[in-house]
């Protein structure tokens, strides 16, 4: 393991990815991905910082853990970094209210959030909710305001699941940007902000100390890069031969 | 009228839109602008030929002729250069069979359409036919080509109906185009081709002899001025008494 081992020189932290990279969505809440549960746990039983990097707005932090936890894996709600708790977050630093276009799986996370009189739209992967309907609802939301805000939980192009590929939360974040003429603000990968978030709760430095284990070029391994990370992109199935490599070194 | 005579030299042929100019629309089939009926009627007496650029792709260019001539107007089939009959040449020339995300209303334009086994994707402006499912089943067609094409019949941010603002095709053609990291084919102003060939069914050319007049700053102001055509933006409700200059002229 010569290679790994210049790779993973002085590495302490290790950012994972959930969705591709542990287990493969679907309706039915996906299945594992063939060995991942062993890899994770041998993972954590190394001297490696471990933790959970997710653009996953469709279930709440909770759901999405329960669903992992018994799928086998071992992994707890504080150890995952995810979108709409951070979005929610910075709705009540800033004083913003949402009007929300999400998944009413991950609707709980804004629990808290003002929503009355919108000052801005918040847009997740609402799947079936990305009605013409509610897409337009969003749009006169934006046009009505004098200086518009768009976040977006993430800017995937597009995501597979076991029925075929599925169209992502960036699509739409696309199309709400043309019909206004304005720029939405990312919460997610490959937004520098949020994978900063989550070093910071491992207590690691990007430069030389992180990598971020990834599928996906752009939102884990480009955005991984540019923070000053290490970042390994692994296609479906490859995980767990690399993460027992990584657990290994 | 002198500031007319300067603008007007030389003009042979005007371009009229019709959405926002002639009528507004709505779920009841819109209404007429005031004025509207008898500055068209003025101008077709005139000496100038006349030509009506839509990118109406809710009807079928039937539906929308009989609607404006129960509003008064003055109009025939044979007088409008609309953005599905253009397609469907388009797609006969070339040999391709869409997939269709298109209004109900427009779909008799693609009559003689073989649309078995697709390879490219047509969207128009479908209204509550943009639902996710049907986004994400004209995604997945594109990314199963080789060489995906998309087509779109015009690539308006928005519209405006008696309801309030309305998204426009143009927003879920970045969708797509984002989704499949491709860019599409837009048949309606302001493509330059679109213009020229309703310039060629007038006998008018583009430089000094024809005028486009619309509501809308892009598609239809730098769009006819790209082709070298002059064009005059009215606000709606202006339109009758910039039309009876034009006519006076």
């Amino acid at each position: 393991m010569a290679a790994w081992g210049k790779r993973l020189a002085g590495v302490r932290g290790v950012l994972l990815d959930i969705s591709g990279v542990l287990y493969d969505g679907g309706e039915d809440g996906g299945a594992p991905i063939r060995g991942s549960v062993e890899a994770v746990a041998r993972l954590k039983q190394s001297r490696l910082k471990v933790r959970f990097c997710t653009n996953e707005s469709q279930k709440s932090r909770q759901e999405l853990v329960g669903l992992l936890r018994r799928q086998g894996f071992d992994i707890s709600e504080g150890e995952v970094t995810a979108p709409a708790p951070a979005t929610s977050l910075i709705l009540k630093e800033r004083g913003l209210r949402p009007h929300l276009l999400v998944h009413d799986g991950v609707r709980s996370e804004f629990g808290q959030i003002d929503t009355s009189n919108p000052n801005c739209v918040v847009i997740a992967d609402a799947g079936e909710g990305f009605s013409y309907q509610n897409m337009n609802k969003a749009f006169r939301v934006l046009m009505e305001l004098e200086k518009p805000v768009l976040i977006s939980l993430g800017k995937g192009r597009y995501y597979k699941e076991t029925s075929g590929l599925m169209l992502d939360v960036g699509a739409y974040m696309k199309a709400l940007e043309y019909a206004c003429g304005i720029e939405a603000e990312v919460v997610g990968k490959p937004s520098p902000e949020y994978f900063q978030s989550a070093l910071k709760e491992m207590g690691v430095e990007a430069h030389e100390q992180a990598i971020m284990i990834g599928d996906d070029i752009v939102g884990d391994v480009g955005g991984a890069q540019r923070c000053g990370m290490r970042a390994l992109q692994v296609r479906t199935g490859k995980f767990s031969l690399l993460l027992s490599a990584v657990a290994r070194h």
